[in-house]
C-alpha cells in the first residue's frame, strides 16, 4: 500500500488533480484488454519529461513499482498493474513537439495517438506507416513498447523501423538520449531499439523521434476468395514470391468467414467460399494498374473463385467490410478470446492453419484466425467461456500445444503484441537461458532496483 | 605477450595451419585503412561457431584481448588491433548455411564476401538491399560490426533494418541466439539490433540471418550537373520532398570535381558544373520513366545545369564515371585521407557544405566532400601530408571544429563507418554522461573481462 508520505510526494510534484487514488480512479486503471485485473495504489497523470524524471525518483526513493500506461489497449497485460504499483499514465503527455517535414521527422510525446501522427504526416505530404489496429486510440507509447505493426507492415516494417531516436527515464530516474535525428547513425549502441518491444520494463520513454516517408498517392484493394485455407495461404506464398510487394496482405480462416456470416457481411462472398485475402497495393495512381495486374498473376492458383478489385474509396470500403467486421462478430461465439498474435514462416503458415484446425478439433474448441499473412503473423482466437472450467483447461492445454508447434515451425511467440504477463510462461521455450540471463542482466542495469513493469516479460 | 601455454591451446584447438605467430602474417593484420599500424601476438582462423565459443574460452582463461577482423577494409580502426591482442580473422567462416528464398531469407557465417550475398539472393529473384562501397571483398560480419549501408539506404534503409537475428558468442564465452526468423518478432530484448553496430565490442558473431527483398526489375540514373552545391543540395532537399524516393541520392562537391578531372572523368560535363549529383531510381522497368520523370522535376531549379539519364546498362556505367573515379582521383591530391562519414539532416546540408569550404580555407586544407546527400551522409575528406606536422596539426583541429558543427546542427558522428579508434574522442560529445555510462554498463554484462576489441567505440 501505498504510504501517506510517498502520495504527499507525488502530489507535491503534480499537484491534487494529476494524482488520483480514489478506488473509482484505480478501477478505471486495473486492466487492458486482456480479462484481468489488479487494482493500482494510485494513477499519476505527468504532463511533461521532467515530472516523469522526477517522480521515478520518488518512486525509487520509497521503491514503489511503477506500471507505464498508454491508451490501456494491449492483450497481454502489458499494461496490468503489478501488484502495490502505481500506474503512470501518459495520456496527459500528447504534444508533438516538433514536425519537420523536410527532414521526413516527427518529434512526440508517448501520449500521442498514433493516428494523429499519420494525420499530421499526411497534411505535408508525408505518412507514418505502422498502422496497428488500434491506431485510432492507442498511444504510440504503447506502441514503442511492443513494438507495434499492423497491416502495412508486410512492405513498410515494423515501429522499430521508424524510430531515429529516443528521450527517456531509467528505473532509477537517471534521464538518457538515444539515437539520432537522421536515418543514418552508429554511435555508440543502439539503445533506441533495446528501448522499442521492451515493454516499459527498461525505461519509460518522455519522447520519440520518428521517421516518415512520402505518403502513397493511392491505394488499390483486391478481395480475392479461395475454396480452402491451403489454396489461399499457397497463394500467399506465391505473392510473396514475385516483386511488387502489397501494402497488406491480410488472411481470413473459414471459422473467421463463419464468424461473420450472421452479421451479413459475407453475403457477397461466392458459394463455396472457405478462406479469404485481403491484397492492398499503394503507390502512384498510374502505377498501380501495373501493381495489381501483377499480384493477381500471382494469386491465380489452384482453388481460387473470386477476385474483386477496387480502386475508388467506396469499393475498397465494400471490399474491406468482411474483414473489419471480424472482431465484433467473433465475439458472438463466446465471451472472452484469447487472442495470440504467432509468427510462423510464410512457407509454414498452411501447414499451421492446417495444425490449428486439428487442435480445433481435438480440444474441442472454436479457433478464429486471420492475420498479417506476408509477415506470417497469425492472430489466433480460442473463443471461450471463462466460467466453464474444463474448457479453459482445454484452452490452456490447445495454448501449449500451438505455441510449441509455432518454435518446431521457425516462428516466435509475438509478432506484434508483446509479451506482457500473458505470454511470460513460453518465453523460456523461445530463448535460450544464456541469452534470457543477459536480457536480464540488461535490465539490472536499466532498472536496478526492479521498479519498472516488474511482472512482465521475463518468465518467473 | 602471448604466453606459450595459451598459444598451446589455439593451436590444439584449431590445429597449427590456422594458428599463426609468425612476424609476416601479424604484419599483415597489423591495419586496416587508417594509417596506424598495431602488430597483434597472433592471427587466429576460426572455422565454425564451435571453434568460435572455445577460443573466445581459451582467451578468456588466459585474459587474452581480441580483435575480431573481417576483410580489414574499415575506415575507423574498428580492426585495428588492440595491443597485446590476438586477431580473430572471419575469413575462413564463409559459408552460406540455409538460403530460404521462399521466406526471403539467408543465414551466413560473418565471413561470407557481402557481394555474394546479393548475387546469391539475386539467382532466386531476391536481392540484398546494403551495399556498402567495398562490397566486392568486405565481408558480412564487418558490415554488421558497423551498420554498413551505402548508397541505396536512402530507399532502402542500412544493414540494421536486414538482420532477422543472430548466433553469437560474448566476451566470456556464452553461446547466445538472438532475434527470429520472421519479419515480425518482439519476445524479449532486441539484442540483435544491440549487436549490430556495436563494432564487435559485445559479442562475435558467428552467423546472422539476413533479410531479402524482391530483385528490383530495373534501374535508371540521372546524372545531375549544378553551379554550386547550394543549387545541387536545395535539388537534394525538393527530392526528398517528394513521393519517388530515389534508390540513390550522391552528391560530388566542386572539389571532388576538380579531384577527377585530370583523368578525364568530368570531360563530358558542361561547363560551369561546380556540384553533380547522381541520382538513381530502380523498381518495375514499366515504370521507371514515371519515376525519372518526377525525380526530374524535383531536380529542375535554380542553378541547374544539365540532366542526362540512362536506362540502359552500358549509358548508367558512363554517367556513374565521374563519381566511381573519385575515390582513386582524391589520392593524388595528398597521400594521406582523413574520411569522415558524419550526418547531418538534409534540410542541413548547403549550410554544412558552405562550412566545410570555410574551414578548408582558414585551415588551408583540402577537403573533398560527397557522399550520400538523400540520408545527409557525407563522406568528408582533408587530404593531408603525415610528415607535415603543421598540416597535421591544422587538419585536427579543422576536424574539431567539423564535428562540433555536425552536432550542433543536430548531426551524427558517423553513418556507416563506426567509431572505432578514430572517432572515440569525440563521443561524449554525441552521447550525454548517462546514456554513454549505460553503455558501458551493458557492455560489462556482455564481457565482462574486456576483452573483445578493446580500446573501440567508447571514450578514454
Amino acid at each position: 500500500m501505498l504510504s501517506a508520505h510517498a502520495l504527499a510526494a507525488f502530489r507535491s510534484l503534480l499537484g491534487t488533480d494529476r494524482v488520483f487514488d480514489d478506488m473509482a480512479a484505480r478501477m478505471l486503471y486495473a486492466s487492458d484488454e486482456t480479462p484481468r485485473q489488479v487494482v493500482p495504489d494510485a494513477v499519476l497523470f505527468p504532463t511533461s519529461h521532467d515530472e516523469v524524471a522526477a517522480l521515478v525518483r520518488i518512486a525509487c526513493e520509497h521503491r514503489i513499482a511503477l506500471t507505464p500506461r498508454g491508451a490501456g489497449s494491449g492483450n497481454v497485460g502489458g499494461a496490468l498493474p503489478a501488484p502495490d504499483s502505481v500506474v503512470i499514465s501518459f495520456e496527459c503527455m500528447r504534444r508533438v513537439l516538433e514536425f519537420d517535414p523536410a527532414n521526413r521527422l516527427i518529434v512526440v510525446e508517448p501520449g500521442v495517438v498514433t493516428e494523429e501522427i499519420d494525420r499530421t504526416a499526411r497534411g505535408a505530404g508525408l505518412f507514418y506507416p505502422p498502422d496497428p489496429g488500434s491506431a485510432a486510440y492507442c498511444r504510440i507509447g504503447g506502441n514503442l513498447a511492443m513494438n507495434a505493426a499492423g497491416p502495412r507492415a508486410v512492405k513498410y516494417g515494423v515501429t522499430r523501423d521508424y524510430v531515429l531516436g529516443l528521450r527517456a527515464v531509467t528505473g532509477d530516474g537517471r534521464e538518457i538520449r538515444t539515437g539520432c535525428r537522421t536515418t543514418k547513425g552508429v554511435t555508440g549502441y543502439d539503445l533506441t531499439r533495446l528501448l522499442v518491444g521492451s515493454g516499459g520494463t527498461l525505461a519509460l520513454i518522455t519522447a520519440a523521434t520518428l521517421k516518415l516517408l512520402p505518403a502513397p498517392e493511392a491505394v488499390a484493394t483486391l478481395r480475392v476468395c479461395f475454396v480452402s485455407n491451403r489454396a489461399a495461404l499457397d497463394a500467399v506464398g506465391r505473392v510473396m514470391r514475385q516483386a511488387v510487394v502489397p501494402s497488406a496482405l491480410e488472411f481470413m480462416d473459414r471459422h473467421a468467414i463463419d464468424a461473420i456470416r450472421p452479421t451479413g457481411a459475407a453475403s457477397d462472398l461466392p458459394a463455396g467460399t472457405q478462406a479469404l485475402l485481403m491484397v492492398e497495393a499503394d503507390g502512384a495512381a498510374q502505377d498501380l494498374p501495373r501493381q495489381i495486374a501483377a499480384l493477381e498473376q500471382a494469386l491465380d492458383g489452384a482453388g481460387l473463385l473470386e477476385i474483386r478489385s477496387g480502386f475508388e474509396r467506396q469499393d475498397i470500403a465494400r471490399l474491406w467490410m468482411a474483414r473489419k467486421s471480424l472482431s465484433h462478430a467473433v465475439k458472438r461465439i463466446a465471451p472472452l478470446k484469447i487472442n495470440e498474435d504467432v509468427v510462423v514462416p510464410v512457407s509454414r503458415l498452411a501447414d499451421f492453419v492446417d495444425f490449428l484446425d486439428h487442435t480445433a478439433q481435438t480440444h474441442q474448441l472454436p479457433i478464429v484466425s486471420f492475420g498479417h499473412a506476408g509477415n506470417g503473423n497469425l492472430h489466433i482466437n480460442l473463443m471461450v467461456h471463462p466460467a466453464d472450467v474444463d474448457e479453459m483447461t482445454r484452452a490452456h492445454q490447445a495454448l501449449d500445444a500451438i505455441m510449441s508447434r509455432v518454435l518446431a515451425l521457425g516462428g516466435t511467440l509475438s509478432g506484434e503484441h508483446g509479451i506482457g504477463t500473458e505470454k511470460r510462461r513460453f518465453v523460456s521455450q523461445e530463448i535460450d537461458p544464456p541469452t534470457l540471463d543477459l536480457m536480464r542482466a540488461i535490465k539490472r542495469q536499466f532498472d536496478p532496483h526492479g521498479l519498472l513493469n516488474p511482472g512482465k516479460l521475463f518468465p518467473d
